[in-house]
């Protein structure tokens, strides 16, 4: 019986590269995990309690899942993902993914067929391919595993060997997750992150109210500019309490503006009011990452900028299932027009750090790289999204290596909320770098030794030094 | 004497590799071939009449061939394309296929080259490569074939193991030749598919008049919007009764609409008058593509579009010679959201099929992907056009796979008007799609069965479901 | 002791493909250097002086290197690049090298780090690897080098093997250093090139003055428009006089207009007063890339157009330090659009020669292959700046060659200032091109003895030919 997932998965056939990309990845693949960036659920790890149902794990919650069985015309219902009004959906996990298994053959060529072969293989030891025959086996297998304590959420931390993971939270939350872990008293590393856009974006669902929201969490008056600066100060701050190193900030684009006072005082009052136009809440988007720019350079938090998603392009499915149901679509997005006002203003800080994301690869060679390539503040973030898949990082180090260098960019993002993945997730990252190193020794484009310094730094390195964790 | 073409042509050199593209091959070389998208002409089945000479068969009529020629200065004329004014162009097919052979080291690295050495090779049992020395014998011997009884469209249709092959009519056509085939008795499956351009698209030439002539056919009110669109669902009816499975759209855009039933009509009327702005005349294409979905939602037929080319980019040529004389170039082409009307009104029907095609390769990961990898009405149409050659169709799949799978494809489209070539063109496609399921392989992203099970898939069953033919 | 450059640099690592490679390089290594584009300076080969330190040789000139520090945090004060203020900058060529040297694996997988390791060990016979181990005694040993008359400018471009270079001068320069270096009666063949940015870029600095500089120069009434154009017609034949074979224009973008002579003229009269719109400049630009076209038919100098960089993007470092200081970032460029009132007017001509560039990689593919693979005035310029490396030469081929053929490409430009990595970057761009055929000739799609003749082609003859040098 064989492993799902080969030894030599993702290392190219071509003996000469395979060689050297074997040697470099054997010495980072049992590298600790440095996660910066992700969407965990920090109750996990505060409450420790035993996972749901295999398909409650793997299947309901992601979206690269459902979406695919989706496109091919299975209702999400008999998914089991909710709807918003309450209608009954498939809740019996067994069905659930016994549907995934008879449709496993859609995800062939997919990062989603890779990670979750090595989950099944690694995590949960089935060695049979996923399909109808094997569903049920697979379902009992994994089912019992988690009802075992070493697959608690604290244990497979462990396991995973994860140094530190950071979280994702709004600025309106209270960090009780965060507060629980700590008081736990578990030496587990979980940091937060700064996601500000329930208070930064005009168009987010609730903004006045959660305007006044941030004004009672904080004792601000976010009724004036000043006092909302003031309640986005405090809140960094208390984030910054509970480990955190970064902001993160998902707008559809990458305008940014750089106002005075005077202007961006009487554009909030516009926007405060309800009744700004759409050009106007764009223009407070804008400033707003300029303003986070500046407190970063005050308070340290790595600023990233994640644009470029369609969101919820489908009106039909935000009305039955809600945000993040896999319609969010990758649009064109231009970087050197609009970031300008945010480089204008802080981009030679060497003190500072911008990690940009893009959704659009053409930026990566045009843009990403030669803005990264001189600018102080900015750094790279790994391919994003649907781009973090082997195609899509081998083409990010192919069109970003030779103008911004392998050391204006950050390291491997998992990005996901996927736990259980993200061992598999990382050590793709680790292979697919591995394979472009071991491609550039052989084509005599570096020497070996500097491979091996280099896998360490985009494996663990530069992760750590770049989210400063 | 070797083959001009190459058993192993287009596998990759790694042994590793090879082994497998060859060994996947050789599974779904002899597949029938499905033609679901193309250009031939339905009158060389219906006729059965033998071939002009070698070069009215093999270089008169293809743009690939005559805007190479013509980028390196050499006129149209002296190829023996036709002339607007009347004026005499070379007639004499020696002296065509000649200049043709002194220049054909112009096309190397391209995929003319191997269609044409395919064609001579497999075909006209010719061996020595085309040049200068045997331009005279390499004629002779064309010519010979084609005075030959097996070299008649139907026996070369049968000899091709052309299973289906689809051919594209105007709303207009009367589908004489259609009808002909169909009353000969003889068996070679040929369809039509519904192309109505010419009655949709207001800056089409005659415009009006087409509309008048629409209604004559189908006895319909072309002057109102209801008239005009039940001249549609005739015709629509027309063309599945001889055999149409599909409907194709060459706009310029992706842009689609979505109006209230008072809105199509008086932008209808404003249309019809003859008078309306650019903006009307493009939001009423936009509106046709949506109005085309619906019907297809009745009807079953396979929506395709073809947006992106800048059709007769110079009007000098457009006046010498007319449309499709190779100066169609592509350009930008955005789909999240201009196809975002249709997809509001129709997208989740998971009985609809909108299958895309693109010149803008840029979208293939950014928004292509995305989208027909959570839209249950989307497919992908095979690389297009320019991109219909092996590193075209290599990115194709390096762009799309991991995000929309190989399921939301459907297969190859030649979409050819040039018949000879119809064998090449699906050999090569099929060539490039193994040797990529062959390096997926040897990278231990797939299982060996797995890449059989595609090849087949790609070779031939995705078309077939896809356009339901 | 190994040299910094193996052999084999650059060659893939699959054996069968290596081994062609090897073979098709063997035949294009010794060929002369065609530089039909660069920025040497002039006066070096006029005066023949020793070359300053390293640092002043090596570092302090080039952006690439610079950028790149800078981006890492480096001032570029304490890497000798002047201040436009006059305020001290680092002068110790040895400390500056050994800045540098500590930073080395900065460039890592950059071909700066290519070009740096081949002139440290074919021009200054340096085998150990950059570092800060080894900075001083390399320092030594190349400021020892350049103080023997063999490492002079002259002796250099005889041992470099350069048939013939091109340096670039505004359209004012009064051409005294190729006065002086016809005059001294040397056999090197050194030309100029006409760049008319400073009197044809109305947002050009000083460009009214320019205007009556150039009025001076020519004797011309550079306050007319038919006068303005009896300039350029004068300067164009005395830059042809010192061998200009080509004019060069570097507009932010591809635009182009073709008005008529009373348009024009009256365009040039607002853009003469200093009151002409943005969108009033931008035409003038535009209109003058057809008027160079226009005069290109009349005297044969090949015109090149060099669009898509935002020049000077940060305002700071403009200030600080001036033009050229790494901040000139790529942007979007539309070709299709843009170029078409220039193609309308003269694209059909053939004895014209327009050479396009580009910092936008999707319109190789999209829109300038297919433009350059019909229109009889157009080709393509290699792959440029950014680009102007293995993986983007790569993709230029690529995404070029299917569409457009080798032929309708001409060859490597080196596009440089940096005198000593020249036989570096055409050496690259040989076995980069080589290693591309190769690839070809191994998948069948090239016969071995055209991938010969290509090799050359590519190295050699294309260059000469399209430069008319």
């Amino acid at each position: 019986m064989t492993s799902l997932v080969h030894a030599d998965v993702l290392f190219p056939s071509d003996p000469g590269i395979r060689a050297t990309a074997r040697a470099l990845y054997q010495t980072v693949a049992g590298l600790p995990i440095i996660s910066p960036h992700g969407h965990t659920d920090p109750r996990w790890y505060a409450l420790d309690e035993a996972f749901a149902d295999p398909a409650q794990l793997l299947i309901v919650p992601d979206h690269y899942i459902f979406r695919m069985l989706f496109s091919q015309g299975i209702a999400l219902e008999d998914l089991g993902v909710r709807r918003l009004d309450g209608s009954p959906v498939e809740a019996d996990g067994r069905r659930i993914w016994r549907l995934f298994a008879e449709n496993y053959h859609l995800f062939r060529g997919t990062p989603t067929r890779l990670w979750m072969d090595y989950v099944m293989s690694s995590l949960f030891q089935i060695h049979e391919p996923l399909g109808p025959e094997t569903a049920e086996t697979s379902y009992e297998q994994i089912a019992d595993k988690l009802r075992q304590p070493e697959f608690r959420p604290r244990a497979l931390f462990k396991r995973f060997n994860i140094e530190v993971i950071a979280t994702t939270e709004g600025a309106l939350d209270d960090l009780r997750w965060h507060r629980m872990i700590r008081d736990s008293g578990w030496d587990g590393r979980v940091v937060t992150a700064y996601r500000p856009d329930a208070v930064v974006d005009p168009d987010f669902e609730g903004f006045p109210a959660n305007l006044d929201q941030f004004g009672q969490l904080t004792g601000e008056d976010t009724g004036t500019w000043s006092g909302y600066l003031a309640a986005h100060r405090q809140r960094r701050a208390y984030f910054k309490s509970f480990g955190a190193t970064s902001s993160d900030h998902g707008h559809a684009t990458a305008d940014t503006a750089n106002l005075s006072t005077a202007e961006a005082s009487a554009l909030f009052n516009r926007v405060r009011s309800g009744k700004a136009e759409a050009a106007d809440r764009r223009l407070f988007r804008g400033q707003m990452l300029t303003e986070m720019a500046k407190m970063s350079l005050d308070d340290g938090l790595v600023l990233q900028i994640h644009p470029g998603s369609w969101r919820n392009h489908s009106p039909a499915m935000m009305t039955r299932h809600g945000r993040d149901m896999g319609f969010d679509i990758p649009t064109r997005t231009d970087y050197v027009g609009a970031l300008k006002p945010l480089l204008d203003a802080v981009g030679l800080e060497k003190d500072l750090t911008v990690v940009l994301f893009t959704l659009d690869e053409t930026s990566y060679a045009r843009e990403l790289a030669p803005l990264a390539g001189v600018y102080p503040a900015l750094k790279l973030g790994p391919a994003w999204w649907f781009h973090d898949s082997p195609e899509g990082m081998r083409r990010f180090r192919e069109m970003t290596t030779e103008t911004a260098g392998f050391y204006n960019t950050v390291g491997f993002n998992d990005d996901t909320r996927a736990f259980p993945s993200i061992p598999a997730r990382h050590d793709i990252a680790r292979r697919v770098d591995c394979a472009f190193l071991a491609r550039l020794v052989a084509e005599h484009r570096l020497r070996e030794e500097e491979a091996f310094d280099l896998a360490k730094e985009l494996a663990y390195t530069l992760a750590k030094k770049a989210y400063r964790l």
